[in-house]
């Protein structure tokens, strides 16, 4: 019985990302979802993009915590479209659902954006289970912690495009082998794309920034 | 419906919880639930621990992961009674349950132990919200995660005795503040015992080893 409920669960999150999927096409807007572990540096990455990016295309963002609304806040100098979701209001705490997603959407004016940001709720495990109909997954994995997060974390990494390897300007005073997280990386998603960066120092962000564009510039022109 | 049944999930966790809280008081058994984000250090803070204390309490370790057996190997070099828990062969893959700890404390020669450390899942959300029978919830604390995550997800500071500010000996390298995550801790749960240490360095973990002792010699030398 337990089980059939969260199958439940599971399909009806999948119809809702159909339906985003469908309004992000004809709306011709990139969305990804950004997921990583609490404190990886996911708020610090949102930033840099917006910065890089915000000349170029209309930016919205949807941030989730399970409590405060100090991410949108910390991203208000930008003065573009963000809505905070507290999770804990939804009496589920872990994760971003599509129907939220999708309510967040119809407050946007979506004729006028061409990029969404969705900053998930810090955690490796339960995000990567809720599709939102994006069309990019991001992982933030900050390299004080650990080698070892892909293959504890497989699904995670499994089912994103992208890592972004943050805070690699504290690589000097860490026991940090990059090789090895690589190979841990490549174990688990030989397709994925892994970016080397530091959201503090901006180091790196430029071909994390252009791979961006190219996957936005793929959506928004060609279809 | 779907309330029902997480109703129903959350008190027969608690049932289970109470089970392992009498079989605890009966045999003079201490347990602790060491809970924190990925990478944070929680198996290193063991580590530390059972290095600290095992010429003086018999101590077993439950570890939690999602996938892979690599903390427990890590701990393997202590010859100690460790079991590993894989949680997504239980198809609930970001906390731990009570009756999964039931089930590892049977295993163990209860009559021989004094302490159990439980690792659980990295993730700052679920785990708080499932009782293990436990004495005393320990929080690893890392200071890359920066300083908001007490407020950001309340129920784990709120729930819990004591934090390990972990990689203190990183302090130098970040733009962190000790002051201001005191302060949000304290503003979650202002009984909370704050710990800065580093398990690389074990910088601080006599402080805490110490707060360790009390609370188990209370526990074993008293009931």
């Amino acid at each position: 019985m337990e089980i059939k409920i969260l199958k439940n669960i599971f399909a009806a999150n999948e119809a809702v990302a159909d339906e985003i999927r469908d309004i992000l096409r004809q709306k011709k807007i990139f969305m990804i979802d950004m997921m990583g572990s609490p404190g990886g540096g996911k708020t610090a990455v949102t930033d840099r993009i917006i910065s890089s990016l915000k000349s170029k295309y209309r930016i919205a963002v949807i941030e989730a915590d399970v409590s405060t609304a100090k991410d949108a806040e910390k991203l208000a100098v930008h003065n573009i479209p963000i809505i905070q979701i507290e999770t804990n209001l939804f009496g589920r705490e872990c994760h971003v659902e599509s129907s939220w997603v999708k309510k967040c959407l119809e407050d946007f004016d979506l004729e006028n954006l061409d990029f969404v940001i969705v900053e998930n709720i810090g955690n490796l495990v339960c995000p990567a289970e809720f599709e939102l109909g994006d069309d990019l997954r991001v992982v933030v994995l900050s390299i004080t912690e650990g080698e070892d997060k892909p293959v504890k974390y497989p699904l995670m990494f499994n089912s994103s495009q992208a890592v972004v390897l943050n805070k690699i300007d504290l690589l000097p005073y860490l026991k940090y082998d990059l090789g090895e997280v690589k190979r841990n990386i490549g174990s688990v998603n030989p397709a994925m794309k892994v970016f080397e960066a530091s959201a503090v120092t901006g180091q790196g962000f430029d071909v994390f920034i252009s791979y961006l564009e190219e996957n936005i510039e793929r959506k928004i022109n060609t279809i």
